[in-house]
């Protein structure tokens, strides 16, 4: 871990990143609904909301649309991907060198981990190498923590997702991006598990606005010192609306009722 | 993504490659009936047609005849490859360094990725090296997008050709390749999940002339930026006059009607 | 082996290693009955004691935690770690790179080797770069020397820590962490196999005061050169009356009855 | 492809290599009748015939024996090899740096390729860097081109032998090494499929001084540029007679009629 | 092959190889009825007869005792190596540099080579790499020719003996370690398939003085160059006394009679 609360990432402590590779990892499915947003324009306006402190993306959406905003978005380097097609274990092909990302701009580096998976050995050492290489850049890392695969039978489980957190700890993540235990105290020992480093949700798919809230709002209440979402920003019809409300909990630690009453 | 426009394998705005790899894709058996084709030289005089903006070629055939077309036709280095004699899950062979091709002077290179294979992990992980490498020369680069194995039932159905363009758009391709969708709506809404990558359509087996270009003039509407063809040029008696009409509908943007008719 | 008597992570001959990565390789389960030591500071506080001479943690803990204590506790980099959802035979991912423990301040290195597994040549040949790469750092290399996978029907069999001593010896390392073979007479075998080589006991899991320190003493009449230890000491109500013991024992010769009755 | 007809390894753009690896890839049964032969001075004084261009061993044999003929016969190093111990699909260990095979003083390299094997893929890439290699040290490149394992049924049938050609121009050989496909036509068309590589026909077992050579003699009609003998040449009695009528109708376009005659 | 007569390893032509890596390659079970010998100084002290010339061990052994005996043994590097436990087609780890090696003061390296096991091209490869690296340093390779796996039935019948020899000519080595093949002339068959490669031969399990010294004397006679010798040495209540045999039959050529009775 190192010192990231004075990084582009992080505001007064707290994380809020909008993802959006999901055109690489769940295919153009996830825009059936929102077709506007194949253009990743669309989803950079987005992200130079106040509330977001990152967008993470993959290599080639960076190269393309990432230098229109590099003043007004911060980048997180998301290292690697696979796209939904693959039947293999649980794996992620390393797509982005982290000398490259470092090169164009990038402010953080993120990389997926499928603890418990076949390829669990090798992804620790694809991990080991992206996150010393980014320490040498003085880039923050986050780790997607995904226990998932063939020692691993509920992947939402409290227990699942503590060891989620530790392992972002033990193996050098500055911020563990972890799916919501089911509960605020399964949620508040995950983040005693991490010791220092940032636990923070994963949004996962669309909800409705009181529910994906008051989520959020048990999260922070839970010590999580963030969100990282996708699907239930950019699939919404006013994503403004909802990063305002976000902002107000996440950032300003308030309720989901009084962000949705604002 | 580069600014491609300004290289010499795009003309205003469009491409259209000539390649020319069968032999070591498919065999001699492409050439049955062309047999004087098995003289590559041959395919490059075919090449210098104006509508032509690169020819592909793999390593070996580049050293011995590309030194003499070097004024007339543009190289698009066809990194991998591999026979079909090749009995596993779809992969394909690193031929080619990067640094040799661009030593040999490559206008762009070119690389086969088969999303869904069980080497698709591996084979993503070869385009990056290709591709940063790629940056380093301000070379192109232009994605064979197949999906294809196990994790793939059809390899031309609509949502598995946008699947494509939007990998090559993510993983960092200028030029995406893909097989035809069936439908203009299909083709047009690959091109939209390719954000601001090239689409263009592979040409594949030979069809009559008329079906040919119906399907080029299709994609073209479809707001596909060009097209890479092989046998449907090189198999036929007069290419020059596929050339001569391919030429009005890619570059001149006008109907396989009044192109035949000319 | 390198001359390693004057060296930090050595007392007088003995060692006395006080480990905490049981939150990646066993998750935090093992801190259920003690939270508060989910937080590595209870530990590397414990860690301060006199009697301990290094104390083990994976990358991650050590880059928070360890700039806070490197004047009061010797850091004994664990190179390579896996969480228990893996399933595959056993094996170990190299999570940390020498150089890198180096540049943190690592006083000495660790790795495990399942010998028997049938990783047990690649884990050889990651071995051997670490223990070759920690000779250019002049650091002490401890070998977690667990014999376990297809090739082991019982591993701690009195055969099997002989085995584990020798390899320890043969391939270059300077301690031989391993488990206690069941008797004294076991122990003294396994320590005449090592020939110069710190043969220490593994600590294992939590039994009773007395259990374990009469192990212990048995431990060192065998000609041990001490001890690694973790639950042992932290997951127990008074790990400082714990190390108080042990100090006598591993440092000053003494039986467990004396050193309890302290 | 390189201009390789001013290199040692051609007299008047033909190619007579003289092969003997069959220690490694036969074992010593392959001397059993010429027991004298297993002393490689043998096969290198025969290799001092004005008719052979060049001999192919593996890098011990070159080691030990190649100093003493420096100045009499060129060297072809075979960088890759295997014993016929080997069960597994067919593959090839590159047991030869080119480096160092230059620094030997190699006048060319040899590589096996088995396309249709399962480690195509594989072999394809290292013939790649072995090529790429051979470059920069202005050495000749003889692809033995053997389609061979899971994904070839018949490994002389015209087809194979057409396609092994093809492979060898598109993957950058000079040479390619083919077994004899039945009959001069499909040889002919053999030589076709390899555009501007020399194809050159390997000896394959021991048959009649008639039989062989009118079997050289139709594939020199076939336009192949040569042959790579082994067996068929020192495991006769009178190696030297048998040279001599190589020697004219390979360098000389004779008949085998004529050659035998004289 | 170098030039390895005048080396340190070498005496009047002569080899006589003391191995002790039975500890890791066998386990302490090989040491049960000679507990002495467990202390690596006492087998170390043996290899100081005039008969020796030189003595092989894992790189652990050689870097605690050899500074001790730089003066009066030689040092043969024995860089790979796997323990009995391993159950996977018969394999070998690579637990040594040979830069490091070198830098310990190595006079020669060994490595092991299972020519048929499905492992076979991997370690032919390893093989290559350290051949070449021992040639940067001027030291002489001896090869554990030892064919064995999946493609063996037989690991001592002398077509698999003369095969391990040729194997070691082929690929560069400069002594071949083999097995007994049964009989003198099986023995001179593999002497003459090992060309002017060194043929040694494997000492094995300990038997009676005269069986031993019987088979010496005829493996000498057939045209071997010495002998690599561990057990039927280190395990002997008097070594010395065998050892002052073996100088006569193995440096001085006589019967195994005379030296028994000497």
């Amino acid at each position: 871990m190192i010192p990231i609360d004075d990084t582009p990432i992080v505001r007064d402590g707290r994380v809020l990143i909008l993802a959006m590779d999901h055109g690489l990892e769940h295919g153009p499915g996830d825009f059936k609904n929102v077709p506007d947003k194949l253009d990743p324009t669309t989803v950079f306006d987005i992200a130079t909301h106040d509330a977001v402190t990152a967008m993470a993306v993959q290599k080639g959406v960076a190269e393309e649309y990432y230098p229109s905003y590099e003043d007004d978005v911060n980048l997180l380097a998301k290292i690697n991907g696979t796209s939904n097609l693959w039947m293999g274990e649980p794996d992620s092909a390393v797509n982005w060198s982290v000398e490259y990302a470092a090169e164009l701009g990038a402010d953080a580096v993120g990389f997926t981990v499928y603890s418990g998976s076949n390829h669990e050995v090798e992804m620790f050492e694809e991990f080991r190498d992206v996150q010393e290489q980014a320490r040498e850049h003085d880039l923050p890392v986050v780790m997607w923590s995904y226990p998932r695969g063939q020692g691993v039978k509920n992947d939402t489980k409290p227990s699942t997702i503590s060891y989620a957190t530790r392992i972002a700890l033990e193996l050098g993540a500055d911020v563990a991006k972890v799916k919501y235990p089911g509960s605020k105290e399964a949620m508040a020992h995950a983040v005693r598990c991490a010791g220092g480093v940032k636990a923070v949700m994963s949004g996962g798919s669309k909800t409705s606005d009181h529910k994906f809230l008051s989520t959020v709002e048990a999260v922070m209440d839970a010590g999580a010192k963030g969100l990282a979402v996708g699907r239930n920003v950019w699939q919404r019809e006013d994503p403004t609306r909802l990063l305002d409300a976000l902002e107000k909990i996440v950032h300003e630690s308030e309720t989901a009722d009084t962000a949705l009453e604002a």
